[in-house]
């Protein structure tokens, strides 16, 4: 770089180029973790030398829009639109709590499926990316090909076709899994709770995320679990030391954990520290419930891989669901229960007999030729957007101290407001506004997300931008 | 009767009238609980006059083929086929117990999804009267005309126009539902585990039947519930006085039944009794938990009541499903909470957030316009004439000393054998000739029914009955 004098020429073009691919991503052409063109593709569309466009994507890396990629290429840094810091991690590991968030989850629930609300409570799917179309015609068809089947009980394990399918997916989370060693469940929360009841008995001390999703706190609850809630960062996740010293102090019967893009916090725990944790477990003998709703939903490659993928032991219990992919209302999830499989299994049978025979069926041939891989990369591109947009407008509608989760993938915002706002005081405001919105508060058992709210990002539209800046009014009368 | 000098001729033509209605119910015309032709009707038909009839009738009476029925006509006796006593009814009220029966369960579990096996241990209904055309054209309908809203989250307490359906059906019932009181759920093991989980924490105590439905067991078991096992009549159900007596006597958390055709004992609680009960549980204020899966598949008109039609304070939580009736692999099923409706309904939301919703829209249509009354008068045709050949069966080759329940519906008989005889070793040798059973254990806490099985009569064929010789011959080797 000894050469720096540059004719004003020059540097106008390098400008010129610059912003053109500037407005191709503030545009929405290329969206957070895609790649932009070539270096040699854009010299030969704007007929200017490889090496202008070198200085003008360095002006573009300079300025944060763009990053590099070792033998890749370049690519819309998924960080781009956050200016403003990310949420505190939660500092102390508090005594292990018992749970009690049901008055406040019942308030919110209702509003959850209230249709005339604006919907940023509810960790719903966009409705536009779910493969409607696709999915009822292979259902029409199995009526006819597989209708006595399709009535009657399945077995508890599951559709085979299903598990075999799912087996052959998990491969790119880094999971050899057997049909076998896979069973399917009435949603990811069954896969959850059937985990727990095998593991613990009433009274005992399950370590989790906080902040955590609620329906976990809530199946704890009702089993007489006490909730050892650990600091989690949002980006990597849980955090190994206070994990690790927690294990130590208090008799740990279990551990769970969402692994990729954590509801709500976002945390997708690195590969390196998703093997420390399965070490740290399997060192104690702790099964760690993993739990991968959104592990399909990065925003750039590659798939983050699973703790199961590290597990030698038969600890790891890994936990998902087709309902944030591809049909919420199909309530198909699954389990891989390692070595305690014989004893899920039984409790699948016992506390529900099968999953839902005719939902599995269509799901597996989805899976098997439905163009899944073409879905998914829509479905990725557009939550990468709209979680893009929203975190804009939370920085430009919010006030200045406000923190934001920067989500590498799914589709849920977890926004730190000013220490003085009340999130329930706010809900109960946004509420008269016609605005829906899960308030901090019912992601701990311990109230110390007061300040806090979860919003989903799945889809983004003028009313929601409205919402949000209403939401943005209230806050700020809130601290005035 | 002062005239009993009947001319030969006459008595002749009495027994050849009785002779002819009796070979048209051997021969399944007319089924158990089925009106046979009126006096009229066959003094026309025969070209007798009524008295002679009559006569006839008064023969078949004396043989304990049929019943007269005021101002209703003469029926076929539901009881004919049973020449064996009843089982002998638990006598004592024994202590909570622990509940585990998880190695026993599991075992058997496996046993009852394995085709190449004669399936006399799961309760699974018989597939050729299930209503699979009608429910699968409407399913490949539903696809077209509601393909957006079958793939999405329905709300936690279920699709409306369901529940319309199921608050119609139960007028029969005795109850007055609105659709707002229901909930739907997956299965009814899931409204059970919901009002258990509403009304218990763990370590509390419920009084239940004894013997019960291994299902119910796990449930409790898996939230450290105490079983405190009540006396059941194989005929009228659960013992008032030694549910009054053990409501004295021990903290009663909860209470639950299964009022109709009760699993496996096949009881049905008299309405008189059902109003009794609900007074006694009203009066010390205990929640009732009633379950009536089979209450739609009576043998002999009016369908049964359920106590939920005398429960004026909302103590009784009914719950119940479509999996025996209708359609089991859809896992639908539903529960009216009474008092906690609030309660139950976000309950079902943190546990499954719904029930799948394009299960929900076919029951909805079928029940509305699929015919349902007629196919559940084949379904009770079906049902009452091979559990009283599997009846009949029992006593032909059982030995002697063999009780059985005389069910008048569902499709279950509970068999209580000699003493000596182990019905886990009866189990495994059953295995060994391809047959499965539900050995006694499974119903139990407290191990009291090892000389116990249970039998699924949903089907009758040769091989079955030829599985009934069989397990005759292996018990009858156990006692010799």
């Amino acid at each position: 770089m000894g050469n720096r004098q540059l004719s004003q020429k020059t540097a106008k073009l390098y400008e010129q180029i610059a912003d053109h691919v500037a407005g191709l991503i503030d545009g929405g052409t290329f969206r957070p973790g895609e790649r932009i063109p070539s270096l040699r593709q854009l010299s030969t569309q704007k007929r200017v030398s490889v090496s202008t466009v070198l200085q003008a994507y360095s002006l573009l890396e300079d300025h944060g829009l763009i990053e590099a990629r070792p033998q890749s290429g370049y690519y819309v840094k998924t960080k781009s639109p956050y200016s403003c810091p990310e949420p505190e991690i939660s500092t102390t590991v508090s005594d292990p709590t018992e749970i009690s968030i049901q008055e406040l989850t019942m308030m919110v629930m209702h509003d959850l499926f209230n249709p005339n609300l604006v919907q940023l409570g509810a960790a719903a799917p966009n409705p536009a990316v779910l493969p409607t179309g696709k999915l009822n015609r292979i259902l029409a068809s199995l009526t006819r090909r597989k209708g006595d089947f399709g009535i009657q009980y399945d077995i508890p394990s599951g559709y085979k076709d299903l598990r075999v399918q799912i087996a052959r997916h998990m491969v790119k989370a880094g999971c050899s899994l057997k049909p076998g060693d896979i069973i399917t469940t009435t949603g990811c929360i069954e896969a959850i709770d059937l985990c727990l009841r095998a593991v613990c008995r009433p009274g005992d001390t399950v370590a989790i995320e906080s902040p955590t999703y609620f329906g976990i706190l809530q199946s704890m609850e009702a089993m007489g679990l006490q909730a050892l809630e650990i600091p989690t960062h949002p980006r990597d996740g849980i955090s190994l030391e206070a994990l690790g010293f927690a294990i130590e102090q208090t008799p740990v019967k279990a551990c769970l954990v969402i692994s990729n893009f954590n509801n709500p916090i976002g945390s997708c725990i690195p590969d390196e520290k998703k093997k420390s944790l399965v070490q740290l477990i399997g060192e104690h003998e702790i099964p760690l419930i993993e739990v991968d709703v959104c592990g399909e939903i990065y925003f750039s490659e590659p798939r983050p891989s699973v703790c199961k993928a590290y597990d030698e032991k038969g600890l790891v219990m890994l936990c998902s669901s087709f309902s944030k992919t591809i049909a919420p209302g199909y309530r198909v999830g699954w389990v891989t229960p390692g070595r305690i499989s014989s004893t899920i299994e039984w409790l699948k049978f016992t506390s529900s007999i099968a999953t839902a025979t005719f939902p599995q069926l269509a799901l597996a041939e989805f899976l098997d030729r439905g163009g899944y891989e073409h879905h998914m990369k829509r479905v990725r591109r557009t939550y990468a957007h709209n979680v893009a947009r929203m975190s804009e407008a939370v920085v430009r509608y919010f006030p200045e101290e406000t923190r934001a989760t920067r989500p590498t993938g799914g589709f849920l915002l977890w926004v730190q407001l000013p220490k003085s706002v009340d999130s329930l005081v706010l809900y109960k405001q946004a509420l008269r506004s016609g605005i829906t919105l899960s308030p901090g508060d019912m992601f701990s058992s311990t109230r110390r997300y007061r300040n806090f709210v979860r919003l989903n990002a799945a889809c983004w539209t003028d009313e929601i931008e409205r919402a949000i800046a209403r939401l943005g009014d209230l806050i700020k009368g809130q601290i005035n």
